[in-house]
């Protein structure tokens, strides 16, 4: 590997170029759960295919019932192969007049303490953490004509709208897919100057819940009282979600949730985390989970419920006396070791309907499941990943806990067994799913360099 | 009077030419309470001033801080003077997908049993029922040449919008407006045979409450448990607004709330009123509200609290994993009897802000309030509109309760000391304030001829 400072000098030498392809994906509005843009979808897949196709990779979008995957392979060099997996679509925009640009417009732009920031929606979740990898492939190729290792990139397009369709994918394609350790660049590091693999990750469980009551909408100055309201009754259903300590009271929702083990936390009590702080960056102060356990416990290894999204009547300017004939809510439960996705589903449909009048109609829909992950940290990969990030921030690298869920892992580890290294390089303020999204500029610039240096390790 | 059965044949042989005025007047967009409807507002009051010029009426559109009100006098009879109140504004039409035809333009349909209906937004609330009233009024200045008594006419526009700008109107304008009796059509008949005349009316508190939590949306990966959900914090504000017996919590709620005399109790029993048929119309069956009160109590003479709209996160199709920046609600009290609704938007807000988290903020918008009245029945001019409606329909009229609320009854009774006649000729059935809103032929043609019948009956 005596090849690795060329390689990192090839990426100082061409960020400009890299910097141009980000935006240019950055531009296709990929935005996977809305029907309305199937193309910009498909246009995005197929902007990957050929760039990874300039790059000598071997590369073609499949189709599947619902948007594209892309995979690539470039099977140059021998050794232990990887699997690279990032997603190309991204989150909805609204509401887009919180934005301050444009957010399909990328920019660069400099903050009062001199950061320099990629502007744009996708630009950290995940354009700019997957492009980071893609950059580093290709400044290999340029240098040495070939990578350090094997690698397949597979990259998915529907990992923000539930995802249905990979697992599927990742069975029929198994043995094509199959390598010696996944890769993902889907997460964040501890802070701007720490760089850390996630070894612990929650799983996921979402549900939509529509509550019917009259086969029309009511005026409630004829019906108030009377006829049931759907608001009224979601309302009771969500409300009770949670007791007045902050646990969610689902039967059995903590099963398979053992206390952290001790060694675990005596690290993350290493970390010097604040809450102060973690809650401050976002205008609160107050955790808002189970009374006794630390923000970091919250986040990282307790089970969540949250309600996204809920609505039912009139929400318009001014004020319509109306009684609706339905109310919906979204909800999510955020999954840690051994709880069973399917189990937290129905208790969640025996809580609601336990609470639906008789004369009122619920309709469950499901949204993505996936079970907790951990990653065993003391195999020679990780070791290996993490001394590559530390070489290259110039500080030890971190294995920490994640709060979001990335429910390919677990498909990788069950259907192709493979464990995964999620090395990533976004930050707290990146306000991924949000009004003005950013990637640091020296998040994709250090990253790039990040896994030039990580496949350079893994062939050692 | 001898002149009756001549207006009524005039009525009689004038109905096309009285549909498509109401036509005209329904195709206009004059939605209220959304500002971009503003000019459609006053086009449908100059529209009015220019009918009402045209049968002798001295007519203007009086400006406001909003939407202008429309004022007409005609004073060709001498003897006991009415103010005849309607309103022109009508609720929005959202969701528009459920509306079988257009809201604004009007048409005539035959249902299956044969009953013929006007259909549109507004067609009952309230531009067919004021319409009765000025056909009713033209019907005798065609045949007589002046109207059996001195009539003023005032018609508002934004009785469905919180009609902020009608009790400064009534005070400025007391001299000019007062009269002997009010008269009111803007209710319903007790069913499609019995005319009815409502002599109690629930007053109005309507009040919107915003939660702000983090200073931005969040990932619901990231945040959650740590972060303040505004929608959990706001399903609980709004779930315990009722305990499990369906009371209202809000403290002193039910201050100024006396049981139902005996006697108009007694009067109610011999209604054959039926909770199953009055539900099951709207496809429920079980009364929503106090444990061991009637369906009638319930619409009639109990209080009620309904959440009308409510919402926060994303309500999209998909899913979206975000911690929304806020959430909100609007939330409507139906008073009765003595209920200050002042007193009942401060307990309202004291039960929110006891149940925001320290690091959130609470916004409050108020949304109109009135209170509730009752009118005294044994009055001669009571029992005299109440003949004439018996003597159109062929059946005895009752004096009823009523569930909506019309703040105008409140403010005529307290700013000019009138009693008012609330003679309406609306059907439960006509989906006022829903999609595919309709008023009966027969409740437009009949009540026409009711007026016609009521503005004799008063000059006796």
């Amino acid at each position: 590997m005596d090849k690795l400072d060329d390689v990192l000098a090839n990426v100082d030498a061409n960020m400009d170029a890299a910097l141009e392809r980000l935006f240019k994906v950055i531009r296709i509005k990929s935005i996977s759960t809305d029907p309305a843009y199937a193309a910009e979808c498909q246009a995005n897949a197929d902007w990957h295919v050929a760039d990874l196709k300039s790059i000598g990779f071997d590369a073609s979008a499949r189709p599947t019932a619902g948007h594209p995957i892309v995979v690539a392979h470039d099977r140059s060099a021998a050794g232990p192969s990887a699997l690279f997996y990032g997603h190309y679509d991204v989150q909805p925009v609204d509401p887009l007049e919180l934005w301050d640009r444009d957010p399909f417009e990328p920019t660069i732009q400099t903050l009062p303490d001199g950061t320099k920031i990629i502007t744009g929606r996708g630009a950290a979740d995940d354009k700019g953490q997957l492009m980071a990898f893609v950059e580093a492939c290709r400044a290999w190729k340029a240098v040495t004509g070939k990578l350090p290792i094997p690698v397949t990139i597979l990259l998915e397009g529907e990992e923000e709208s539930g995802g249905v369709n990979l697992p599927g994918f990742l069975n029929a394609n198994a043995d094509e897919l199959r390598a010696d350790i996944g890769l993902i660049c889907d997460t964040n590091m501890w802070d701007p100057k720490t760089p850390a693999i996630v070894t612990m990750l929650r799983g996921l469980c979402g549900e939509e819940v529509i509550i019917h009551a009259a086969d029309r909408d009511l005026h409630s100055g004829f019906y108030g009282s009377a006829a049931a309201n759907p608001n009224r009754v979601l309302a009771r259903i969500l409300s009770d979600l949670h007791d007045d300590t902050g646990r969610v009271t689902l039967d059995g929702f903590y099963d398979g949730v053992p206390e952290l083990p001790d060694a675990l936390r005596a690290q993350w009590d290493t970390l010097g985390f604040s809450s102060d702080a973690f809650l401050g960056a976002i205008g609160l102060s107050i955790p808002a989970g189970e009374q006794g356990r630390s923000t970091l416990e919250m986040t990282w290894s307790r089970p969540t419920c949250e309600i996204n999204g809920m609505g039912g009547g009139y929400q318009g300017d001014g004020f319509k006396t109306v009684i609706p004939a339905k109310a919906s809510a979204k909800v999510s439960f955020r999954l840690v070791f051994d709880q069973d996705p399917h189990k937290v589903r129905a208790a969640f449909r025996a809580h609601v309907q336990a609470r639906v009048p008789a004369d009122c109609r619920v309709e469950f829909l499901e949204h993505g499941s996936g079970q907790a992950i951990r990653f065993p940290i003391d195999d020679p990969a990780f070791g290996k990943a993490r001394d590559a990030l530390s070489d290259e921030w110039g500080k030890p690298a971190v294995f920490i806990g994640g709060g979001g869920s990335i429910p390919v892992t677990h498909q990788l580890k069950q259907s192709l067994g493979m464990d995964v290294i999620l090395a990533g390089f976004g930050l707290e303020d990146d306000r991924i799913h949000s009004p003005n999204e950013k990637y640091n500029l020296e998040s994709f610039h250090k990253g790039i360099r990040s896994w030039v240096r990580i496949l350079a390790a893994l062939a050692r």
